[in-house]
């Protein structure tokens, strides 16, 4: 598990596309992360892109239009891959080639490219600004795995559920997790059309079928499977993050009235599988090297993890220093042109388990892992009140409303709330990236 | 819903191909299930064919040679679709044109269809036979689904770990189900190797990582999506089986071991996702319209189903009288010529909830369902110990070992043992149909 810091990292280094240079891009030249966009302005189908500052860089057609002569043997096997219409095949190639890729990428966007005038403009026209082109999903996702790795988390909710049990026994030897549902994972800006479903309102009543009334969020991290592994055979911890491409921020919607009724014994079901939102770019795991920081740090009485879960490389930088903001916008707070307020700041550095763990756990029945699958965080959610990812979590199931600064209470989500996730990473001496946002308003039913 | 008994169901018609003609067969003329077969002595490619006696009848190729000219506009669309690597183009087709495909095809294969003798003999050259040919997993499945639909399964389980408590207060209100792992779906045939996981054998220490020793089988019966719904969209009752494509055997291997440690609070995870069998033939609705039976008959006391999961024609024809078997070849048997012991027999007509209303609840929030998507029974149990589909219930968690006809003795299932499910379709005055089998033999651990 090596995260090292090579050229493409390097702060000092500037691009030629200059919205890519301010302090707050979540895109400078450091990011790179890849989206599948089609231009509004031309009749181009979908295809891979590369995000620097405001813009698209349009891989396929550099390399159409003979621009990208300079780059490696390597490379120019994940230039064809851009002209696909999901990341799959690029998700399949081995970290050499992508890592090529993603060099030569870098050195022809440097401001100290050293193209001449007649070169950069045509790769100027290689560019497409964000606004002039919708984002689609980034992979086509086969199976969607949803863990619980925060701890804090797990006791909130536990808590709640089984005062005196909080945590099961299980929680601190397995990633606990489960299979979701990928066909209704959408990409940010998706409307969210709240659910129907099976609710007890009166616990003394049959249940009801009716429009959810506890409609949550929860603020996850998503990892997509690069390349995968042979049904029946295993990974161990020290190669697990070979196979993870990249990732995401996730919108894990929850119908917590339809969940707290439908969950035993086999676990969510309906109360998750009517929308997952994921954001619109996947950030590399290289471009995330300076920021890895060592796994959480358990309690001194907490057991060690069994042996397949443990090694030192993944204790000294498994962690991943990805700071967690979501914020909630009104239809009356947008109308009345009031700015999207905070509900929470946590950090991905605070899970129980790493994301090479849960891979890791993930295979360890032989379970075959591919290219494009998803699995996420779990609510990301920290040790103080501020850091609940959730709003079951920060209005304790309804108990304690939050006030928004118009005035207005929410428990849970109302029609016309728009609920923004946005993610970064910093560190003293590195250029900050970002996620860009995972944006979802939520529409009456039906 | 409506079952019609059409030309293609009448028990007098016989089929050219002579093996279609045996009362034993499971695969009549009134059958006509659909695989995905690539041929030994052939450089051609996988496609779809239809199962007839022992032989499968290569569609495109007597399309290519010419021998469907009788074939109406609608079915030769069907036909193309036999030229795909998998069922998942001709599962998107409605009802109509898969109907009139089926009739075009048991009209040409009737034995009084009149071709001539040049005909009947360039016809005979587009049948496969079955041991001449590699069955193929009929579809890529997006997303699979696990329902828990039998009242005596979920009873016999819930009562060895909540004897005061055995069925949960959702269970008669809802088609308890969750979200299975699509990857490790198997055909028929393919080998299981047992999983490793997290087990706790003495629960006054620390869980270890090792070999699963509770491997269990379950009976079970899986449907395919065809024609899907958008993501937002519900389907009502009365149109759910437009949606279900066809049938199959699935054997949902267990561990039971590690089932039991992992899945609270999320349900089943790793203990399921190691591998997934299925039989390799798909047998169509159309073909099960006469073997429709009254929903399960609910006590007197028993809640109603609520609206959105009631209708009067799924409770008069909602039900399949299809009776299922499991056998058992011990690797010692296999060795002295001992035949396969029968462990059980159930029928699925016993499952407390109908795949329409299983599909409808799976639909009820909006989650899209797809072409390919697979959803299975869960385990199929009946009242009888005779009945019990799994071998959890029919040791009662090894308590109650059985004996093999060589004097062995299983708890669970041991290495090398061969887990065979059978399923067949019988009605006075009808021919009775089957699935072919789901056959799987249990390797060691890595």
């Amino acid at each position: 598990m090596t995260h090292e810091i090579n050229e493409t990292h390097d702060p000092n280094i500037n691009s030629w596309v200059e919205s890519a240079n301010t302090s707050d891009t979540d895109f400078p030249i450091q990011n790179l992360p890849f989206g599948v966009f089609r231009q509004h302005d031309s009749n181009a189908a979908a295809r891979v892109g590369i995000v620097i500052g405001t813009e698209i860089f349009d891989v396929a057609k550099a390399y159409d239009d003979g621009l990208l002569d300079d780059f490696t043997t390597p490379a120019v096997q994940v230039v064809l891959d851009c002209k696909q219409t999901s990341l799959n095949k690029m998700m399949t190639r081995d970290k050499e080639h992508l890592s090529a890729f993603r060099l030569s990428v870098s050195r022809l966007l440097r401001s100290d490219a050293g193209h001449s005038a007649e070169r950069l403009a045509a790769l100027r026209l290689c560019m497409v600004g964000m606004d002039n082109a919708d984002v689609l999903l980034t992979a086509e996702i086969g199976d969607y795995t949803d863990f619980y790795c925060s701890i804090f988390h797990a006791t909130n909710v536990g808590s709640m559920f089984r005062p005196d049990n909080p945590l099961l026994p299980n929680y601190k030897y397995i990633p606990i997790g489960y299979h979701g549902r990928g066909s209704s994972i959408v990409v940010s800006g998706t409307n969210i059309k709240r659910p129907h479903g099976q609710i007890r309102p009166d616990a003394e009543q049959p249940p009801v079928y009716a429009a959810c009334k506890n409609l949550d969020y929860e603020m996850e991290v998503g990892f997509f499977i690069g390349t995968g592994n042979e049904l029946g055979e295993t990974i161990p911890l020290e190669r697990a993050e070979e196979h993870i491409f990249g990732a995401c921020l996730v919108n894990d919607w929850s119908a917590r009235d339809m969940q707290s009724w439908e969950y035993q014994p086999l676990g969510p079901f309906l109360a998750k599988s009517f929308a997952t939102s994921v954001s619109p770019y996947v950030v590399t795991m290289e471009a995330l090297a300076p920021f890895r920081v060592p796994a959480f740090e358990r309690d001194a009485e907490d057991p060690r993890p069994l042996p397949y879960l443990a090694s030192e490389a993944n204790q000294t930088g498994g962690g991943i220093n990805l700071e967690l903001e979501v914020y909630l916008s009104s239809s009356r707070m947008r109308e009345s042109d009031i700015a999207p307020v905070k509900l929470s700041t946590s950090n991905l550095r605070d899970l129980y388990w790493t994301p090479a763990q849960m891979l890791v756990h993930h295979a360890s029945n032989g379970c075959n892992l591919q290219a494009g699958d998803l699995f996420a965080s779990g609510t990301v959610s920290g040790k103080e009140k501020s850091e609940r990812g959730c709003l079951l979590e920060l209005t304790w199931r309804g108990s304690e409303p939050l006030t928004l600064p118009n005035g207005e209470e929410r428990r849970f989500l109302n029609d016309g709330d728009e609920v923004i996730m946005r993610g970064r990473c910093s560190r003293e001496g590195y250029k900050s990236i970002g996620f860009g946002e995972c944006r979802g308003i939520v529409t009456p039913a039906a």
